[in-house]
């Protein structure tokens, strides 16, 4: 048992509140339920995990919500893989820290170790490697593929293919995927593809191409792939600066998406050894870190698009498929009441933002030189702001208050502190906006951090009742192990 | 199937968007599962249904976090119920909104109908009365207990008894119990005790004992009672202005708990007949309403130690026994992470209150005639801070920052507004300094009203495997009926 670093016990004084603690722990030897001990009858061929990067219960219910009020009419709207016929709510504490982080959990999912925050699988002092799911799964014969949005070296993937003590170490982490003989890599690209290595100079994608990999940088190449394709990395066209695929809210027209993606690794690992397939929805985390709930939702029903080509495949193997579900760690604290709607939500007024609060950012970059930072300049920022979040005077689509015309204007009016010289803090103005717009669609957050709660565990197919109850994280890959098995 | 009002779909450019949702519509159709039409062997002869109000799962993941880190040592520390093999995520919205109210809440839960907030077990139309699971199991032959530490005619109780078109027809609502038959009700007392009836003035405690109760006002007499004992009403011995009894953390020593009525209630009700138990923990809510973190995580232990009594009796008759723990909705929008300490937790500061925030309004109230509203009167107010919260200068447990002292200082200034005639605004003082002692802590609130999020269910015992996965929560009765019949 792994225990978290823990605080020096406060001073109490109310022995009534103490009795009550005692009667507790008393309590907790009555009913235990060690997951990894049920007997797990053998079966899963085809084995897919969903990592939802920062997805909590309330992004998952938000986007629903979302759908709902969306929908022309009548009865609530569930995604597909809430319907799953198990839950399970897990919990998601590191070694070293109660709030994990990306790379402490996504270790938890792919070793069933707890670790220490930014350890890529890798234990707590950073110096033992701890054997990844889809290891095993390879030593085992079946093919394995890794696929996310971000960049293929950030944590989450990283967790499941590299060992190195630090989330941050890109290029080492490239080099572990160069050499780690998983089948697939999908997704977005490199932080750093360069570097030195044993005294030459590296690019990732040639020495992933050195071990037998098919680079692939663009989709109808990649569409054209047939099976058998042997090793696969197929990094997107069209990224981001960081190396990651656009947002949902802001992919152009035609983008290949997450879903297109798990389609074709499907098609191409589909076969008598099995698979292992991880997907991961990286940036519903980022997102959350923004506070920006109107991208947020679109980004779940993004992720829940690539989930829903695996619940295909399920239904033509159902007695030999497993599709387990779930999060890393919830982002944001995100709440689904705000203060300013009380009983009240209009979760279909996210609809009216166009594009996510970063994309924001660069257009105020190249709207603002052409602006004055006075009365005239914020008449013409609440022309942007309706075009892009709906938020605007009397014909707007969402009249903005007085209030909130308020704190729009002197968030717009701090712009100027910093006009000369340094970058202007578009950060502070679009992050005023999109808290007023999830306000008044009824949606509010506590953090720009992580949080602690607990993750909700979604699982279909073979031996998904072992994932119901209460499980730690690293009780998920122990038990997708034993269902392998 | 129930529909809540759908506002209009707003105006959306996006053909890619518009594509996934289409998809995603698409997708919902693949996966389904009908809780209520599976088949459930029978058997369950006593039925726990412990339903925590507001309490969603990070109220009950920031109670575990609280024991955990006041633990003496190792292991996160889990409260029993969340042990249970079974969970489920339930959906609370009522039938007109998508924020449920705790009438609709109840009525779902205790009825298996949708129905407009306000309405105690009654049709949307508020002229229907709907069948409750008590009244079930009285028609049955079982025995039957509703037990809340609220007022008894607060609408989650009165839910399982009673049927009005509004929850503040509290007399109505007496009335209603007094003839209900249910044998056992207990904890908090009437809200509205007299009234005028069929001409006549009645007093509901003397309109029950008229009706066979045996009224009980005191706790020895009450644990005095034995088996077989008729139909009993205990009303606990000293409670609120608002008939319910204290807050856990305001509790005098020796305070008779709920979990000392629940246990009663099983030990007078155990028997052939089998029995249906409910019992409230109804001020989780309350204390989330004030967004009162530290007063909260004491609430949810007491009514987790009231759960543990029912497992106590289940290790008894594990095949005959069924316990289910839920909420009605979640309140406050409770995050696990505060923007005050980011990735870093303290929640063992919240052991430093020593009231709740409503019992702090009480202290001020009588202490602010003996001082001044300057910059003196703020000095000893810091005294009474620390004294209660901790929360103080450079000796105290938690040194107040330059910024929260600033907060405090003019939340503290502001008193003085309204001094002269009207009442202090002693909540805005108050909420401020539960803000600073919840976000030290590393937990934060998005509203101070309810929340639309999925809540947990756990269950444990007989068909327990049938509250796993998504339901709505008038699942739960029918569920619940199933197992029984």
């Amino acid at each position: 048992m792994v225990s978290y670093e823990f605080k020096k016990r406060s001073d109490m004084r109310k022995t009534g509140l103490l009795a009550l603690l005692a009667l507790l722990l008393l309590g907790l030897f009555l009913v235990r339920c060690d997951h990894t001990e049920q007997a797990a009858p053998a079966g899963a061929k085809y084995v897919f995990l969903f990592i939802g990067d920062g997805m909590g219960l309330s992004q998952v219910v938000a986007a629903e919500a979302f759908l709902t009020d969306l929908s022309p009419g009548g009865g609530y709207v569930s995604l597909p893989f809430r319907d799953f016929p198990v839950n399970g709510l897990s919990n998601t504490y590191a070694a070293n820290r109660f709030i994990t982080g990306s790379a402490a959990a996504g270790t938890a999912l792919a070793t069933g170790h707890k670790t220490s925050v930014g350890r890529i699988s890798m234990d707590t002092s950073g110096s033992i490697p701890l054997q990844t799911l889809a290891e095993k799964a390879m030593e085992k014969g079946m093919r394995t593929a890794i696929i996310s949005n971000v960049s293929i070296d950030h944590a989450t993937p990283a967790a499941f293919y590299a060992h190195q003590p630090s989330r941050n170490m890109y290029f080492e982490i490239g080099l572990d995927l160069a050499r780690s003989g998983i089948d697939f890599f999908g997704g977005g690209g490199f932080k750093e593809p360069d570097g030195s290595h044993n005294g030459r100079e590296v690019h990732i994608p040639a020495l992933a191409q050195e071990n037998g990999y098919t680079y692939i940088n663009d989709v109808e190449a990649f569409l054209a792939l047939e099976a058998p394709a042997g090793k696969v990395l197929f990094v997107h066209p069209g990224l981001t600066a960081g190396a990651s695929m656009f947002y949902a809210i802001d992919q152009p027209e035609g983008y290949f998406s997450l879903a297109g993606i798990t389609r074709k690794a499907i098609e191409l690992l589909e076969g008598d050894e099995g698979f292992f397939i991880m997907v991961e929805g990286g940036k519903i985390d980022w997102l959350c870190h923004d506070n920006d709930a109107g991208a947020t939702v679109w980004e779940v029903l993004d992720f829940s698009a690539a989930i829903d080509e695996a619940i295909r495949f399920y239904e033509r193997y159902p007695e030999e498929t497993l599709i387990v579900v779930t999060a890393d760690h919830e982002t944001g604290g995100l709440g689904l009441g705000s203060n300013v709607m009380k009983y009240d939500t209009e979760y279909s007024l996210l609809a009216h933002q166009k594009v996510s609060g970063e994309a924001f950012n660069r257009i105020l970059a190249g709207w603002l030189p052409d602006n004055h930072i006075n009365e005239k300049g914020f008449k013409k920022l609440l022309m942007l702001t309706e075009e892009y979040f709906g938020l605007g005077g009397e014909e707007a689509p969402i009249v903005l208050s007085s209030v909130e015309t308020g704190r729009l204007r002197q968030a717009f009016m701090g712009l100027e502190v910093s006009r000369e010289g340094e970058e202007p803090p578009y950060d502070r103005l679009t992050l005023t906006i999109l808290e007023i717009l999830s306000h008044r669609a009824g949606l509010a957050w506590t953090t720009f951090s992580h949080t602690g709660t607990a993750v909700p565990v979604y699982a279909l197919g073979v031996n998904s009742m072992l994932f119901g109850g209460q499980t730690e994280n690293t009780d998920i890959p122990r038990l997708i192990w034993q269902t392998i098995e």
